[in-house]
């Protein structure tokens, strides 16, 4: 037990020596990508950059005591970001609110895992998941966009900010837009997986040239040396471009007095304070205690969870390479980071998936590697917040819209349209509410609709007739239901079965071949009485071919009058031979 | 299209003779049976007693041309009328709200039948109809228990209104009590049933004495009249009660002056004016225009035409015996029922179904019995509202109770309890929320526990697992999944396989039995592919058997590398040979 919801306990009696050497390096690598990550996505949740450092280091120690799988990295992401801004916007709220959200998530996650409510995150489907990280993408880009162009423009809806954008385009700063765009093609140039693969073509083509093989043998030494060096280049891509432009901005503000862009500006320095998380507060000179907080703060409590938990989970499934995940103890693991994060005034936080990625590759071995990633956010927050002042808002605008562009993911439409297009239509349905409406709802309304299809399906079942002739000479009428009965489907089956019957006379046996009627119910057993009642009142026989027994017992419970089932080809023919034997008889007489 | 959507140009063709006696005997009776029901029901609906005759003869009519049962008679029935007076009891509203829900009430059964949602009325399933069903008789029954006791008390739900009676319990009057009983005594022995029952029993008893058997050879003449006087007498149970009743009381208070049992009053005379229903009233010195009242009517706008739906169709099945009803012509029936109704102050209607029984029992053979109920309706509107004054409102409260204390089904828990316990939940829970909350709440908390159900079963389908070997003596595991693969059930499914198949290790192949998988979409292709994508990494064999072909379409759709699939035992075969040559040859070098 306490291995299994501890899991420090078990891998750290068998941690090897050249383990310390990988999960420190791993570690340090999130770490220099999670410190401009952390700020940047503290800026798109509209909280003082701070909280975004408060947000990345207890979470990571915490994961470490309990998470189950060593890629993920716990902290701040652009999805809980995003929900979090939408949340605190609505009746603009701060900070205070964001850290109780964070509190209320976690003991939310905490609660779905105790309670065994992961399968509740099984009805996000594929597309609905599509859809609303498409939107929850478009939303973040959008709210970056007037700082790209150093314009200062109000609202939140998708709608409004485009609108504001347009009417101010005027006001364009050129540095601030030289710079944004500057910093989102370097790092979109930076991206790893391109680069190499035009560097390894390139050599390919080296090779092919006759005097140049002996270059090309060199030269796949040098291919090793530039894929490691263009992985570290693209990896710790996000940190050089802020290093990069607060360098020059520094020496701007030097040596000008002034810079020519807009500058983050003063970021509180230190570590924040380990306290209970406000669960009274101020806001707008109203005292608002714990329900008021929580009322203010709305859905969000509910589906910030559960996104957190569905991006944590789906990030463990990627980088497990098909070992099975236990979603419950990811649950508790998140619940718990989530809650001891709040007490250092932590925004709400899950597994990154780029993080992962870059634990994953930099190929981190244990769990372990959180806790340097936690102390070199530490180390930041104590030393480095002054120089937080000098980062561009565009170069960290420009690392949001570089990152979340990806989300966005078109591609999805093909295969969607090749496997089953009515799949499109939660796909489409999510990403147009949570673009134009808001994205909690967007989501909730995806997955009502998703979870309607399932219903009608249920309710619908599809019954495929044929008619077979038996091998004594007896013509029959087989009905095969597809799938189990239950209450919203049996009133149809019986309905259909009926029009089958009556539609052949009464002189045609009907046969349900039940193989694929693996469960039922009360209802249905209610339905199939009065089904086999109907047929015997009409003297036509109706036989189920394949009942399994467990059904046959809950079909007995009703006591239904006149129940016919047969359990192989065999008894088949014989009650069809006994009903064209009788039939024969009626005919003689 | 005509036919089939005015059925009544289709048997008015057909109409012989001899029918009209026919229905006009069974029209009349159920006019016998409605006058004093209907009046009993608006005082369930707390109405004045009018709107009970104002709501049983315009539906009548037109459900003559539109009805496609013939044995529905439509009018009030004791379901809607208590769910009509929670709906007015809310915001204590008057009868002009209840007329506009019987529009409401209308127009959403017909949108209904226009758009084919037929099918969310399978939502109710067998247990929470019969939770609802004996909650609502019980709340009926406790409503009238004080005109019962002849006290008066406030209060609408049902634990107040006990207290309220154990409270006033020392008011009770004599007079009124002792009729009350004695009504419902009276009653309940004229059900039909139970004498008949009895007295065919004391003629068999009779005919086995020696010396009687010529006495039993008569009596069997005697025997049919006597059942069919005992039927007329049990039929016409109400109006002779009421009858009785109400001369008793006149001779009182034309003799004594004064009557010893509170009387009905007043009802107001003559026929409903045909009017525009009320789409503005005022109620409590306040001007309430359309919004307004049907924000005041509430939940009740949509759950009374879906119970009015659910309770004709379902009589409507009950008579049918076995020929398919045309739900969705009776949707429209219904709908067009109610909104015509409306035009003459008429409260929600629906289906009655021991008014069936009684239309069905005297023998009806077309819709047109109705038109006589309606007309003999409008007569005594006309002619015999002044004598309602004399009806006491203890023999009325008989009359609800002897009828609904049999709508409380204790006897269905048994069968439940044989077929599937867990369906006694939905039941259960339906029964006390509709007791304890109230009624329309109810309802739908029990939809939603038994959706729940259906979901869960629909995400964590079950999995067989046995271990199997092919005639060339290669050993297999076979995973046969019960049901289809649809997005809440996949990645359960995906985690099952996985870790059945690395449990065996990865030499043994496994390979799923898909005969029951019947449908599947795109994020079960998803996971279909992420699972023979894991299985080829640790190059174990997985085989998918029997899947359908439009199955193998939808998976291929996401490109998933490596899909194997057998449609017969031998291909089943030549797959599994082939991997035991591959694994032989690889022990080999």
């Amino acid at each position: 037990m306490v291995y299994k919801r501890v899991p420090i306990a078990a891998w750290i009696q068998t941690y090897r020596k050249d383990y310390i050497v990988s999960d420190l390096v791993a570690g340090i690598t999130v770490g220099l990508t999670v410190i401009p990550q952390a700020i940047a996505y503290a800026n798109v949740a509209g909280l003082p950059l701070q909280y975004g450092l408060y947000s990345s280091f207890m979470a990571c120690f915490v994961y470490t005591i309990f998470g189950s799988c060593k890629d993920v990295p716990v902290g701040p992401t652009a999805i809980i970001a995003i929900l979090t801004r939408e949340t605190l916007q609505k009746s603009d709220l701060g900070p205070d609110f964001a850290v109780l959200l964070t509190f209320i998530s976690g003991c939310a996650c905490l609660l779905m895992g105790i309670l065994h409510l992961g399968f509740l995150l099984d009805f996000i489907s594929g597309p609905v998941s599509v859809g609303f990280t498409s939107a929850a993408a478009i939303i973040i880009a959008t709210s970056q966009v007037k700082d790209i162009l150093g314009i200062h423009i109000g609202g939140s809806k998708f709608v409004e900010v485009w609108q504001n954008i347009f009417e101010k385009i005027g006001e364009t700063k050129l540095w601030d837009s030289a710079l944004g765009i500057t910093c989102i093609i370097v790092l979109l140039l930076l991206r790893v997986s391109t680069i190499i693969q035009h560097v390894t073509i390139l050599i390919e083509k080296i090779k092919d040239i006759p005097f140049m093989q002996k270059a090309a043998k060199m030269s796949s030494r040098v291919q090793v040396i530039m894929q490691k060096s263009l992985w570290l280049l693209s990896t710790a891509r996000n940190i050089l471009v802020v290093l990069v432009c607060g360098v020059i901005c520094w020496l701007l503000e030097s040596h000008l007095g002034s810079s020519p862009v807009k500058l983050t500006g003063h970021v509180k320095q230190g570590l924040p304070e380990f306290q209970l998380p406000p669960f009274q507060t101020n806001h707008k000179n109203e005292t608002y205690n714990f329900v008021d907080m929580v009322s203010a703060l709305g859905s969000g409590c509910l589906v910030i969870p559960l996104l957190s938990l569905l991006e944590t989970i789906s990030i463990a499934k990627v980088f497990n390479e098909g070992k099975p995940i236990d979603a419950t103890q990811e649950m508790l693991a998140l619940g718990v980071c989530n809650v001891v994060s709040a007490f250092v005034s932590s925004m709400p936080v899950s597994g990154g998936l780029s993080r992962g990625a870059v634990n994953h590759s930099s190929g981190v071995k244990t769990t372990l590697g959180g806790v340097y990633t936690g102390l070199l956010v530490l180390v930041s927050l104590q030393f480095l917040t002054p120089y937080l002042y000098f980062i561009p808002n565009a170069a960290l605008a420009a690392i949001i819209i570089a990152a979340v562009i990806f989300m966005v993911e078109l591609h999805v439409i093909k295969p969607i349209w090749r496997t089953k297009k009515i799949d499109l239509i939660p796909a489409v349905a999510t990403f147009l509410c949570c673009l134009f409406i808001r994205l909690e709802l967007g989501i909730v309304i995806g997955i009502g609709i998703n979870v309607l299809f399932l219903l009608y399906a249920s309710a619908r079942p599809s019954l495929r007739v044929h008619k077979d002739t038996s091998i004594n000479g007896c013509e029959y009428l087989v009905i095969t239901p597809d799938r189990s009965l239950v209450f919203p489907s049996v009133e149809y089956v019986r309905a259909v079965i009926s029009k089958q019957g009556t539609k052949q006379g009464t002189a045609v046996p009907v046969v349900i071949d039940s193989t694929h009627i693996q469960a039922a119910d009360f209802t249905a057993a209610k339905g199939i009485k009065s089904l086999t009642e109907d047929f015997s009142k009409r003297g036509q026989p109706l036989i189920f071919h394949n009942l399994k027994p467990s059904i046959i017992e809950i079909f007995k419970g009703v006591k239904p009058s006149g129940l016919k089932c047969s359990s192989s080809e065999l008894e088949l023919n014989d009650c069809l031979k006994e009903f064209s034997n009788s039939s024969t008889t009626m005919n003689r007489y």
